[in-house]
């Protein structure tokens, strides 16, 4: 019998040519080798995905194909729209995604993966993620627009008001990084669905679950949360020091795969200044006494600060309200989840794994009371 | 670096007091230790459910009250009854059940997984599967009865009618044994969406997701849509024959855990004679070919007959559209996936494996023509 792994650390459940985290040396490679780094000033959101689902950058036409498809795609069905309208606007924004998606990919027939789905679910997205705030807030959703890019989309239904250049330019740059990262565990359950020959919708909604725990995707509003009770520069070492007495742990630090600093929080943290100056005052100070703090406690481990850490600055920054954070993660990782999955068709395999079992040796009689 | 594991077959992932699948035994044990097969002429499926929850047999206090729990929970709420009547009464099952069981528990808060919730989810189950038959057959939907039992609710929900005795009983033994099976795949999916510190609802809609496919849950349906194929016990030898010649699976054989026949089936078959003679013929015959050109093909292999084939038989017999199969199962197996997620919260570790980079070497520099 094989030894109990927690967590599943260290264990290859995938082979994967979709991202690789590189933890020992801090790099993020996208799909065809690219480092995080140098994706990011030449590609916006949909480059970025369609490099995920192909392998390649798309040419000037095959992007404008890719445009195109999303734009007639961005429009809620009927099911999607009845599914947001039943729930209580004041729901939490992911279980209003989750349930959205859900309906919006029912179906008659199962159907196998497709690319084309890929799309269509990607491109709904800010559709929903918009409705949700306009409806948190009492107001009416906003028609996406054809002439809008998917950065630009999400802000616009959101608000209803043409976005400014640089808050697109902050969005779009935050979609691009978190669009995929390796056999993360909201990606990882894609995968697990896919595996028994479920459809993509299915895989996306078990990813939007998996999503929203504070361990995962929960964990850029839990940063930001900390931010709002430090609230300034100057409090940030008498906050951060009583905390720790208390036990409390720090948002924002800390991942299972970085042994260095993140890639991303490099890029997001140098955007976060011109982003929201003032959180990032706030911010910076509260890392760097985090940082001192708990490598003050644990000199042993590698607690460098994470992506969730600066994405809760830049996203306050580009006018994202913190409720509506984990539903924008969302909006960029699905690309990623659906890249998985269409790359797991080639090989699809029930993810099954093992337990051990703890319970009482087996054999035991049960009495005659029951059943009646 | 690891070695890739795939689809985990081997890799522990858990350990677990909730059952256990005892392979090479053929034995199927749940909490406390009790065999699958002592538990059936005893338990029924509220009691089973209880069992898996608490580790003991209710005594009739604690039943009467868990009674009492589900019939005050079986009504939909407002979220889940707007989802249902949004979605095309004709979409598969499945995705009908995925999106009301989303709706039905979204939130204001993040909630802990809890008992009470448990409870609530599994008592849902019967009105959504009860009113997406009724909808299908463009009838309006029945409301529960607190004077019926789990299995007799699916059952009056659905047809609107008093439920023959011997049809509950049926369904109600195939409730009981569906209820948990160590860490299947939709199981192991609850519980890596619970390893985010993300919702019961959240979990239960990741397992629906997973159970869907027919790799899966689905299989039910495969093996009735086979055993229709093959129509009568005289025309079984020709069809497998030449489903075998053309390299077609044969549904309802083969499973990755057991090498022997699976209690389970032993059982339902036994129940097949009396719920369902001529189809059961059919199936008794269609098992004795299949096993025997199975055997001749790959003499090393178990290809012992599973528990969907003799549970497409009973199911059937017990009144179930095989359209609906899968949401039966669904039914049943809540009570396991909600057990398994409450057991993981007392270490609580985030599942996240690694994945094993197949790409082409980092470092690789975009051309500039991005980005317009």
């Amino acid at each position: 019998m094989a030894e109990f792994s927690p967590g599943l650390e260290g264990v290859v459940a995938a082979e994967t040519a979709v991202s690789e985290v590189d933890g020992a040396n801090g790099r993020l490679i996208y799909r065809g080798g690219y480092l995080i780094e140098d994706i990011v000033p030449v590609a916006s959101y949909e480059e970025a995905a369609y490099l995920l689902w192909h392998g390649e950058l798309p040419n000037e036409k095959e992007l404008d194909a890719l445009r195109h498809q999303m734009s007639v795609a961005r429009n809620l069905n009927s099911a999607g729209r009845g599914a947001l309208m039943a729930i209580d606007s004041q729901a939490d924004p992911m279980d209003i995604l989750r349930t959205v998606v859900s309906a919006q990919g029912a179906s008659k027939t199962l159907n196998k993966p497709s690319l084309e789905e890929a799309i269509a679910l990607t491109a709904v997205f800010p559709t929903i993620v918009g409705a949700i705030q306009r409806r948190r807030q009492g107001k009416e959703p906003v028609e996406p627009r054809t002439d809008l890019g998917h950065a630009a989309n999400v802000l616009w239904m959101m608000s209803g008001e043409e976005p400014a250049s640089e808050k697109v330019h902050w969005l779009d740059t935050y979609l691009v990084m978190l669009a995929d990262h390796g056999l993360n565990a909201s990606t990882f359950a894609a995968r697990v669905v896919a595996s028994t020959g479920s459809d993509l919708t299915s895989c996306v909604v078990g990813a939007i679950a998996t999503l929203k725990g504070p361990a995962h995707g929960g964990a850029t509003l839990a940063a930001r949360t900390m931010l709002d009770k430090i609230g300034s520069a100057d409090n940030a070492e008498k906050w951060l020091t009583e905390a720790h007495a208390r036990h409390e742990r720090f948002s924002g630090f800390g991942h299972r795969v970085y042994r260095t600093y993140d890639p991303r929080a490099k890029i997001l943290r140098e955007m976060a200044k011109e982003a929201a100056p003032e959180l990032h005052r706030t911010a910076a100070r509260t890392e760097e006494v985090a940082l001192r703090i708990l490598h003050e406690a644990h000199p042993d481990r590698p607690n460098a600060t994470n992506v969730d850490f600066w994405a809760s600055v830049v996203l306050t920054g580009a006018g994202i309200p913190k409720e509506l954070f984990t539903t924008i993660f969302a909006t960029s990782r699905v690309s990623g989840w659906t890249a998985h999955v269409l790359e797991s068709l080639s090989d699809l395999r029930l993810i099954r794994p093992a337990s051990k079992w703890i319970g009482p040796a087996p054999g035991r009689k049960p009495m005659q009371l029951a059943k009646r």
